[in-house]
């Protein structure tokens, strides 16, 4: 059974095809700049063995609908297409950001789904417009396809209310739905169910903390295989510090730079979501460039090196406490799986609490499995494992049909 | 050696005078609704054996010079006073909310220190006029008397710069000290020092976590005597769940109250601080009010409790974290002295950690004296030590005058 995954963004649409009789890839690619003057679509296939065959095209894309029907025609080219017809895709499964409290759990889409996709456009202004285009462009391209939406925010639902509840008038929430939500959720479930499987922990009392670190960053404490905590809030902006965004931040700095410095309050809202995190603190966003002025000496990579991981450190913490201890703490997503010095910073010296990091192991390069960076005998094992969004998503839509 | 010490409110004065030959509370009292229609004295007087006298004086106290001028009237009594004349008091410690970054300790107050505890004013509104207001009037009125500053700022000028730093533009630090302060610095240094003593600790790698539970609550890290981390940050805001405060929050959602339900910048200050944590969550601000309701199996006390207690539990692991482990949890103040289902919900399913809570110890009523409430095998002794701010400036207004 094909499986077509889409991520639609604001200006982009990624995807990935499977061939889901097991989980090989036959296809993935990202169609960007839609709605600029020229937008870009880069596409590659796989042969069984693995192999990929790269293309690369500019041309304009006004619109989602127009960058989805030049994939088609990539998918079924005559020579280098991995489909006959859009008939062939027997599912498509939707990365949707917010699902609100609607969703716990993937669903196939209908009306009333559409319906309350765009009941959370509040909620994920940048983010559900563009999902819920890409789903009324697939309906219409892949007619014989079962549209399926797979929520960033439902593994978050099985969060109790003292997790979710902010300490605010009651009625902000019944009435305005303003509570803890989280994001991420694809990965978390993805790792820590992988973390469950590769510890033996199926069926017991399982602890497990994911530390899910990319563009964007956040964590979860997962009891059971079900998320009790998450550091993301109401939005994505709080929690762990990121490239851009300042993550937890005392609420009356918003009022000072409004009401001291004068600042409005979209700027305020802009700075902390795209001028803060580690790009506030040294001008840099991209880790790679922050490393190597760590290791120049540079001071202030050093700070924001250490801020970002002190964060980290006391999330694993608080999980621990939340959790009565922990089985494993999984690094996941790109710099989680790759940044051997964030890692290090961020589970090292925490002995005390039964977690013992193997640095020799923890330097080690990209892992391309699920790798055990802890000594043998630590209490808390501390896990490498790489997370695969589209894959999970491909899977929940196949589950979901049955 | 007679230490008057003084708290100056925007509209209330406390006040206290030690006998520091000893540590003897000689009288102590407060002065309410200053600047109202009516005002009121309450004011003890104490014999060695400690027995209690009271007076109460209904007035109107249109300013604090006013309510100086009565105090010191009941001061010196001809019947029931406690001094001769003013100039029988040699110094006068004040509680100074505020010290920004230019008081990491205890200071003589000079003209300059006063230009700066002026310069604080932006950081705390409320708090440093009122502060100043009274180092004016006891300037006038004890002039034979060394006037002392006691910030509460000041204890936690030890932590870090990946502690205080927010993740925002540097500048703002820089140019405008928004930064971590903390506050409660004066509670938790004398119950962390008491700690410290009490289990033999000093000159030892000791690691205290501090939870002062009053109306305002905030925790510390302290390592080796020294604050490492607190939970309030910028403001009193942040942090734990208090009385009216929300403390932790997703700082969009202040852009939400605004942008979407149209709230005034004004009113969500309001809100957050005044109209949120347990009232707005249960309708209640006092916590024996909601114990009462907890214990009738009211739903909405025992999410309240539940959201309290939690938030205690997961800053206590990331303190754990952010020390490598822990000697001690010390609570403090009134909920922290006289809670026992606080202290349970929050230290209670710790195991994991180390934390091993003894219930039947836990269940007794108020200590007048440290009581350890952990059993004797935890690693991490859990205790109660009643905080004495008072006598704590009284000591360190004594310890700067050499």
């Amino acid at each position: 059974m094909k499986i077509l995954v889409i991520n639609a963004g604001s200006s982009s649409l990624k995807y990935q095809l499977f061939e889901m009789d097991g989980t090989q890839v036959l296809c993935s690619g990202i169609v960007e700049r839609i709605g600029l003057e020229s937008g870009i679509i880069t596409h590659k296939t796989f042969d069984a063995e693995g192999n990929e065959t790269k293309t690369k095209k500019e041309l304009p894309i006004p619109n989602h609908n127009v960058g989805l029907t030049e994939v088609v025609a990539l998918l079924t080219d005559a020579e280098n297409g991995v489909i006959q017809n859009t008939d062939d895709i027997q599912a498509v499964g939707h990365r949707v950001v917010h699902g609100g409290e609607f969703f716990n759990e993937t669903t196939v889409i209908t009306a009333e789904v559409e319906e309350k996709i765009r009941e959370c456009f509040q909620l994920a202004p940048l983010h559900n417009p563009a999902n819920l285009q890409g789903i009324l462009d697939c309906t219409k391209i892949f007619q014989k396809a079962t549209q399926v939406a797979v929520f960033d925010t439902a593994f978050h639902q099985t969060m109790p209310g003292k997790a979710y509840r902010y300490a605010i008038p009651t009625e902000l929430y019944k009435e305005h739905g303003v509570r803890v939500y989280g994001m991420h959720g694809t990965s978390h479930k993805y790792v820590s169910k992988a973390a469950i499987d590769h510890l033996g922990l199926e069926g017991k009392d399982s602890k497990i903390i994911t530390v899910h670190l990319g563009n964007g960053c956040s964590m979860a404490a997962v009891r059971n295989g079900q998320c009790i905590d998450t550091s993301m809030g109401f939005s994505p902006l709080d929690g762990l510090m990121m490239g851009t965004r300042s993550g937890d931040i005392d609420p009356a700095v918003v009022f000072f730079l409004m009401d001291k410095l004068n600042m409005k309050s979209e700027e305020v809202y802009d700075l902390l979501n795209k001028k803060s995190g580690m790009l506030g603190v040294t001008g840099d966003s991209d880790m790679r460039d922050i490393e190597a002025r760590y290791n120049e000496g540079d001071e202030v990579a050093i700070l924001a090196t250490h801020m970002y991981t002190y964060r980290i450190k006391k999330y694993i913490g608080a999980y621990m406490a939340a959790m009565n201890g922990a089985d494993a703490i999984v690094f996941t997503a790109g710099v989680g799986e790759n940044d051997h010095g964030i890692r290090k910073y961020a589970a090292n010296e925490l002995e005390g609490l039964g977690v013992y990091l193997d640095e020799a192991k923890n330097n080690k390069l990209r892992a391309s499995d699920i790798e055990t960076i802890s000594t043998s005998d630590s209490n808390v094992k501390v896990l490498i494992v790489p997370t695969n969004e589209e894959l999970e998503i491909a899977q929940q839509t196949l589950a979901v049909l049955g």
